[in-house]
């Protein structure tokens, strides 16, 4: 079996079709996701975690959105540094980013 | 928080610039992982059970590649009859399709 991700993060890079209607990329998830994952490679830990761009997670009102798994975190990540919050916290020490999370 | 799924399944639908190296997408990848959507969807399933595109998993020697979590199963899943019997047992059941996980 492929490598067992300690963390694999998903960040969704959907631009919904309708302008009128948000969506993640028109949010400015390319750039902030494809960052990230430079920043994850910048700190040597590919082999722990993932970074991995993903179709519509269906959180296009809240978006930029993301998920982490094996824990199935939903977070919005509006800035990139919200987005290296969530590297420093959750991906690197486990620790989930509270203010982040996606509450119903 | 947004739902938990009780396996979120992801396909990679990444092609590959360099037309002499293989990728999931030139493998039928789109095709088998938007009818596998679809599939999950006509069951029912919506709200156990989430079936996203991805970016490149990596795996692109063996693809088309998917990944379940939370359990972090990776699979190859040449056909789309593969993957819906990774949808009977999987998905619907919890039973992993060992024939079709990717060893190293």
């Amino acid at each position: 079996m492929p490598k067992q991700f300690r963390c694999h993060l998903f960040w969704c890079g959907h631009e919904r079709d309708d302008p009128t209607k948000p969506s993640c990329a028109k949010r400015g998830s390319m750039d902030i996701g494809m960052k990230l994952k430079q920043a994850m490679r910048d700190r040597g830990l590919r082999e722990e975690v993932a970074v991995t761009k993903s179709g519509c997670l269906g959180q296009c009102s809240v978006g930029p959105a993301m998920i982490v798994y094996p824990e199935g975190v939903w977070y919005s990540v509006p800035t990139f540094e919200d987005a290296m919050e969530i590297l420093d916290s959750h991906l690197e020490k486990g620790e989930i980013v509270e203010r982040l999370v996606i509450r119903d």
